[in-house]
């Protein structure tokens, strides 16, 4: 195992602290917790709380700040947090308003959130749930009971975000949440694992020739190994299986290329370049491209496909102002 | 070789359609060329340039935009675009103003730039040139005279971009690009090579447990291989070697640690955590921190660290608004 670390025991704990001590305008670590707040309580509004194993950043701290989330909740590497740390920072962010917990299907993940704000409506915080499942290489996982939840779920934390901000109530962000939701489909594939720092060795093997079609993001097989083909076959071949999934002809689309790890921007524009090509020979508009790091799995080499179809609603929050250290819109 | 690719020698006209397709509301590709110009031209001010060997993307492409560059050359990786393909971005960009190219010492690039620039000049164009050796890893090296300009260049473009926008002359714009140039320093490590597509091959072997210090930008091999230690050992004595170098006791400074291509978000953290407690102890205000991918080498594992020095004026320019591809601030 080559990486810049310390003990694997402390990787968590470590990247946590250089994440607050370099970032204070943006956010704060709470006191004892693995819970990154935003430096200043935004009051009078819903407050959105994501979270999940560590490894995926910058998801999940990188997306608090302004526009996004008010707290983000980092289990060990590939594992889910715990209850009692997610229902600290649904104490810390809630501001009477209520809190919307952005989750995404892994079945530690819905346990532990649903546990955690069981305890908080105990404690008379109204909390409600949304579950993002989009990824259509899998019905059932591994880790899953469902599709899992990969990188759309950035796309639900900028426009639920963009909705609390503007003072929706939390019926109405839920709701927007959802539609994103119903609206967000993702395949990946891979060229190489990563490996967990507690684990020490790959999640995988695979060979020189080959690739792992319809990867998650924990480190896990994909659906099947293929000879790893161009880029352009690669591209059409995710883009089918999203397409087939939800009828997005005629509509406005927003496109994430999200890179796993360790894909060079160049692979991902190359990736890019015909993924713009096959939209426009079927006839579906391009509103915005997000292309680069924002759902990873520590150092694989792999890449994803998501499109959102969006509507009104959905083009007007995408584009409100964001500022967070992982993501910024003006 | 695994990658995803087409051809080798596609890659870069690939990746610069991708660009140019995927994100139209800012940049377009001049037809016939390897040249990158904000979808629209900003009028009345000066114009700045920057380019280079393609391969280390967000750079230079993803920096054309509000408050950043207004045209990016690119050449084959790792290979100095040609002065005709400089003399047309120049051409397309300035408006009257005058033009500033940003080049990063490397012999290849110093003389094709200074070569269009003479073909500017004669044509009644105004161009003036700065170069960036931030680098403090080699005196001298494969591809240079004097130090490698490095991350810190992205410096040079928000700072230099910055100041542009707001309406400086040529000569204030390049006083200011020198200013940022002279109190800017970097150095860098990595533990995995990168194999530049052409090429098919790994830019140098390196053992398991061995790390190359004073890493380049171009697969070349630092100065030295040394065993792997641990990020905190790596990051004090990549801190210690950029801290002897000028003098940044008591002062302000911004920091920037910048992925080769391959590293982790969370081990660059853990990296920052180091840097943000020797800083402390040394007095050193962070005023801000850049963490992630801005001057990439294609797929290498491994990191830099750049430290600018700041005073009132480059606060302000560095916190300008600047709204491209690879790099916003609100």
């Amino acid at each position: 195992m080559k990486k810049f670390i310390n003990k694997p025991e402390n990787v968590e704990n470590e990247m946590l602290d250089g994440i607050a001590k370099m970032h204070p305008e943006y956010v704060r670590r709470l006191d004892g917790l693995d819970v990154i707040v935003r430096s200043e309580k935004k009051k009078d509004k819903v407050a959105l709380i994501s979270g999940g194993g560590s490894g995926h950043e910058p998801a999940h701290a990188g997306y608090v700040g302004y526009g996004m989330l008010d707290g983000a909740v980092a289990g060990p590497v590939f594992t889910s947090p715990t209850p009692d740390q997610i229902y600290e920072a649904v104490k810390a962010v809630d501001d009477g308003k209520g809190t919307l917990l952005v989750i995404k299907n892994y079945t530690g993940d819905i346990m532990n959130f649903d546990m955690a704000a069981e305890m908080a409506s105990m404690e008379g915080i109204e909390v409600e749930q949304v579950v993002v499942n989009d990824d259509v290489a899998v019905k059932d996982s591994l880790y899953t009971t469902g599709r899992r939840g990969v990188a759309g779920t950035v796309f639900v934390h900028k426009i639920a975000g963009a909705a609390a901000e503007e003072g929706r109530s939390l019926k109405e962000v839920k709701e927007v949440a959802e539609k994103v939701i119903a609206n967000v489909r993702t395949m990946g594939v891979a060229i190489s694992p990563c490996t967990v720092p507690a684990a020490g060795k790959p999640g995988f093997e695979i060979n020189d020739d080959e690739m792992e079609v319809g990867i998650g993001i924990h480190g896990e097989p994909g659906t099947h190994k293929e000879k790893l083909t161009t880029a352009d076959e690669i591209t059409s071949h995710l883009l089918e299986c999203i397409l087939k999934d939800i009828d997005f002809e005629g509509s406005e689309v927003a496109v994430m290329i999200n890179d796993s790890g360790a894909t060079p921007l160049m692979e991902l524009y190359i990736v890019g370049n015909k993924v713009s090509d096959i939209l426009k020979e079927k006839g579906i508009k391009v509103y915005k491209s997000l292309v680069g790091h924002y759902m990873t799995s520590i150092e694989m080499a792999g890449f994803s496909i998501s499109l959102l179809k969006l509507d009104e609603e959905l083009k007007t929050l995408l584009d409100a102002k964001a500022d967070t250290v992982g993501f910024k819109a003006l």
